[in-house]
């Protein structure tokens, strides 16, 4: 019975340091489950690819009290949760037929899973060209992040200087080309770890600079890079980038603060020494998380897919791993590493 | 010829700890000046009262590049700039005349100073029983950045609960009052340093609670303060406090950035263990100055000397001390080492 039971990763650990699926305390550990009948309004899914965000990270342990968290932690013992595309298998629900492509928010590190159809969005065919794992990219969190980032809640302007950190991870290479491509934006800086990375934030995604945080003269660079400072910081990171950062906002500049990779898996304060910058130029600096714009989506959605169509703007920056379930944590272990460039998807293979 | 030479402190070192007047480095060098004789549109001035704010510390030593300052830094060699309240001896300006009293917002730490007419605003007498010297506090920029930054920049209304830091300091002494007496709001909570501070903000100034930084109960304490959590954290401090209250801030809070007294005299970074609460909780940082919002002043003004007028407001909050010039710079480093409750306001006496 290959529908009734299904592999799955289980969260046995809390660490704060970077997960692990070995040693003597494993962050996760694999095993299999029996799932449960199919209810009215639930679909059986396939899982076909899983996507590699860095902040379910935070789902694990995080500085905030789990009762103040947005989306509550994953318990112990419970699948580790993930966002990912599927196949309907079975269908209980009149919305889904079998054969149906789905995006699952809130899945989990499993072969297969039971869902409330409620709780899916079905992913309809794309133009020619474009695959149905951009869903899980540049049309899916990390596109819509930021376009309605960027334009929305930071309200940058074609005369703006932007500067974008984690300039080429899968949300600030698409803040990178909406800013260069869709805004038309004077000037965009994306900061990036690697001479690598550096070049193909610049010559791939079009950033007119990048600078690279790991270099000796990153301060430096970063201040050559923004020869009128910086209207708009677009920030992933937090840490170090954006102490540096802050030291180069144009007064009444605004950071939009959209994570904080630097901190998820380190058990350090976040030192900055350029706190005072906020006062001095009269900073705003807004959090912000894409559920909260819902209503802007269906646009940011439909100008993503049509400059893609029309070749605008470069959406083959995923970087599809095609991976068993038992490699599924490590290929998103890589992501909080900074192995890849762009967006990280694995492929579920048998 | 008395009116020709006047005592000033001149800038010798940019200290990033306690300035000094002692030691093999002084921060501050007592000289007597000659004063250059009055021009067309000029004004001599005979100092009354000092205002000791905490923020020209700023002007000495800060981690702002100088070139990014709002107000350039003091040069070495220059006398300590400062704000004060003086009598006008001898004017050669149509709008002033001899007996006047003026606010100069850039005067220096001096006896008698010449100054441009258009460079210092008249106070005018103030109804009875209200001190001249509430134009350095009250009516001056701490009241005015409380009401305005209260109000205008953090939009606090009556249903808030309001977290202010340096609670009983000069600026947070008036945010206090403004919350509970002019905006009326349903919770006001202010952070102070030890038991007596704390005392004096809850029974003299009306906060419905106050939280002791130093005590090592300070998390669990300002969260048994804050039962619904927090609105609108209005900041004068940084570092630690600051810390505290993000974990305590309520979903899209904000916080209004008015200063960071904690890294004034550091050099060390500040760090923040709870920088992920901007995200997850969506808040919005305001950095401000109330030279951005002088628009709003003169019905700040208005509406601080009636509510101060009718007794509503305690503006009996300034700590006048009498010093002679030579002990002007150590009645203001009292204000850093935060001896006081209240606006600190030096009386130079003779």
């Amino acid at each position: 019975m290959a529908n009734t039971t299904s592999k799955q990763w289980i969260l046995s650990d809390r660490t704060t340091s970077l997960p692990t699926i070995s040693g003597p305390k494993p962050t996760f550990t694999l095993s299999t489950a029996e799932l449960p009948p199919l209810q009215e309004g639930q679909l059986l899914v396939q899982v076909r690819y899983f996507s590699n965000d860095a902040g379910i990270r935070t789902f694990i342990s995080c500085t905030v009290d789990q009762e103040r968290m947005y989306v509550p932690p994953v318990p112990i013992g419970a699948p580790m949760r993930a966002g990912l595309l599927g196949e309907v298998l079975e269908s209980k629900s009149p919305d889904f037929k079998s054969g149906d492509f789905v995006f699952a928010g809130s899945g989990s590190w499993a072969e297969k899973i039971v869902v409330n159809a409620a709780d899916v969005q079905l992913t309809p065919p794309l133009p020619s060209g474009l695959s149905m794992t951009h869903y899980l990219g540049a049309f899916g969190g990390t596109g819509l992040t930021a376009h309605v980032g960027l334009l929305h809640v930071a309200q940058a302007k074609p005369e703006h200087t932007i500067v974008v950190s984690a300039a080429a991870g899968a949300t600030g290479s698409m803040v990178v080309q909406v800013a260069v491509k869709l805004l038309g934006a004077k000037r965009v800086v994306g900061i990036a770890g690697g001479p690598e990375k550096c070049a193909w934030v610049r010559d791939y995604l079009g950033a007119h600079a990048c600078v690279d945080y790991k270099s000796p003269t990153f301060k430096e660079d970063l201040k050559a890079a923004t020869p009128d400072e910086v209207d708009i910081f677009f920030d992933n990171v937090g840490g170090p980038v954006l102490d540096g950062v802050l030291a180069r906002m144009k007064r009444y500049g605004v950071v939009a603060v959209c994570g904080s990779v630097a901190t998820y898996s380190s058990d350090e304060p976040m030192a900055l020494r350029n706190w005072f910058e906020i006062v001095s130029q009269r900073l705003t600096l807004k959090g912000f998380f894409i559920f909260d714009h819902m209503d802007k989506v269906p646009e940011a959605r439909e100008a993503l897919i049509k400059a893609a169509a029309e070749g605008r703007i470069k959406v083959d920056i995923e970087q599809v791993v095609p991976a068993k379930i038992e490699e599924v944590p490590n290929v998103w272990i890589d992501v909080l590493k900074g192995v890849n460039k762009g967006k990280s998807v694995t492929k579920l293979i048998a």
